[in-house]
């Protein structure tokens, strides 16, 4: 538990309630930008890696593309955590569509957003998408939280962070990012956003959003501030999720909201998780999966620093582990056995 | 409460249960039969119809079009009782889309699936996309039964009665279907399904039923059979439910369903409701809100012939009724603010 309190308190309350977990897929062109995001195993793949996600929770295996989605190197989507977590408890999943340049092959929630724009070159999106991108999402957060205790908000999108990096900075925080990759390509973020920046910044935060940001932001944003009177939140994410409270502070995100995620993120030395969600006055919740301990080259990469979060493990892993009342040593075994069903079946 | 046995006991289980209502969208050319329908006010507007139907469910205004989805001669959508009825008892909804031509302006449930073609110039749909809507109504139906007690699931698709006979007759069955319309254009109906069935009839029911049916009748199907077996089921419409439940008869759809609606359908001498669905062993649930006994002439239409059904109306009246132990007595009022809200609004 790290950050401004109510972290316990949430925790114990949610100990017996009923989650479900929502996973947001979408799409930045700023991950096509040569460096920035390692979530697929070649650039012309970025785009099938969130659908591919979507449909590997639900499905156990990728209807989009073969296999699942791997870093150019080899290593796993983080999916197959959330996966391994969700069925171990049962806790139900939607996937919400929120611009993604390719739908999932299976029912999910539409919004009818078109993806972000590469914030190099232009606004991510119009300011009323933005506004309708909201609007959409507190609907969505008004209807699943009505459904359950616990709403459990994870994402997928390449490039994220950098977009998150881009609000961030646009919103005058010092932020600084985490990565998939083990060595962050912190300055090339940087640079990416400083040139965003020189199109001008507006004071207007919803201006701002949709300048710097992409379509998972101010959705994930609008279903947290549409949830939060009626059921606990989680923000299943890392430091993506510090973008999302940022905008959200416009929005009156208000109490019984946390972000849970990896302890690999809170630990990245080139991030600052716990004080950029501070800010907004949220706990972070952290989970150490104990993949470093693995006997699985494949799984001890997410303690390496590879991947670390994403597709919402961290708050995955944290909602099954409350609702079964286990803990890390129970988690590591089910994901060593979904990653060699993986690895069998490819 | 008519037909087979089981109706009592699952209107009792539901008395202190929690209701999700589910709204199907859908379209098929077959509505644009001259004569064959009368949900909208002109043939080019009944493709707005379904998704204006959400958005007034939503907003308690539409988006898609000026004013609210009415009958030629101005009568109101039943989407207005179901409102009423929803809003009473604080029931949440969500919206699928299964081949609507017009997506609804609000997040919704995407299936992908296209609209369904004029049966009397071919198949409605291919036989795999028929497979694929059954299946993509199963995934929607074993989520949303998880997260409710009881799954009330509504359609909207102009032209829905004259492919429900389709199906009804493909599969052999001796079946009526009621109307929008006080003179139920009977006649025109059989002579559709007449032409459409001289295409031949299939042995297999999925081909019957792609080939004369539209996309709701799966998608509804699919939910049933998956929602089944972790919650109860109200199948909130008239006899296309009875289409319904004659291809969801190969699906395994097993207790726990029972077919909702008002007595307007059940007392259509035009059809048989009753006698349709009872012969798949589902009882049938009918209310009777005294809208006879409104002051308001756009209501009393509703039990003079116009409409009868629709929305799921009839399911969400029952729902609401059951979740707070009200009867028809005090719905109507609900209805008649409601509909005074309407008129005032236009």
């Amino acid at each position: 538990m790290h950050g401004p309190p109510g972290g316990e308190e949430l925790v114990e309350s949610l100990g017996s309630g009923k989650f479900l977990f929502s996973l947001v897929i979408s799409y930045t062109e700023t991950c096509e930008i040569p460096g920035i995001t390692a979530a697929g195993a070649a650039p012309e793949l970025f785009q099938y890696t969130p659908p591919a996600d979507a449909e590997f929770l639900h499905y156990g295996r990728c209807r989009s593309i073969d296999g699942i989605p791997m870093t150019p190197d080899g290593k796993p989507t983080p999916a197959l955590l959330t996966k391994a977590a969700l069925e171990s408890a049962s806790i139900p999943h939607v996937v919400i569509g929120a611009g993604s340049k390719v739908p999932p092959m299976m029912p999910y929630m539409e919004t009818g957003l078109h993806w972000g724009g590469n914030i190099t070159q232009g606004p991510a999106m119009a300011r009323d998408d933005l506004l309708r991108a909201i609007d959409y999402g507190r609907i969505i957060g008004r209807t699943l939280s009505s459904l359950t205790d616990c709403l459990v908000i994870g994402e997928s999108i390449p490039g994220g962070t950098t977009t998150a990096l881009g609000v961030l900075r646009g919103l005058g925080r010092k932020a600084r990012v985490s990565s998939s990759m083990p060595e962050n390509p912190v300055e090339l973020k940087e640079h990416v956003v400083e040139n965003a920046l020189r199109r001008g910044v507006s004071e207007d935060p919803f201006s701002v959003a949709a300048s710097l940001g992409d379509p998972m932001i101010p959705v994930v944003a609008g279903m947290a501030s549409g949830a939060c009177g009626s059921s606990k939140v989680l923000l299943a994410g890392g430091t993506q999720m510090a973008a999302v409270l940022a905008l959200g502070e416009k929005l009156g995100i208000g109490g019984g909201v946390a972000v849970a995620t990896t302890s690999y993120v809170v630990d990245d030395e080139s991030a600052d998780l716990v004080e950029s969600v501070g800010a907004a006055g949220v706990p972070v919740i952290s989970v150490d999966p104990l993949l470093s301990k693995s006997k699985e080259p494949g799984l001890r990469a997410f303690s390496e620093g590879f991947a670390k979060e994403g597709a919402g493990a961290g708050g995955a892993i944290t909602a099954a582990m409350l609702k079964t009342g286990t803990g890390p040593r129970e988690f590591l075994p089910l994901a060593e056995d979904e990653y060699r069903r993986v690895l069998s079946a490819q």
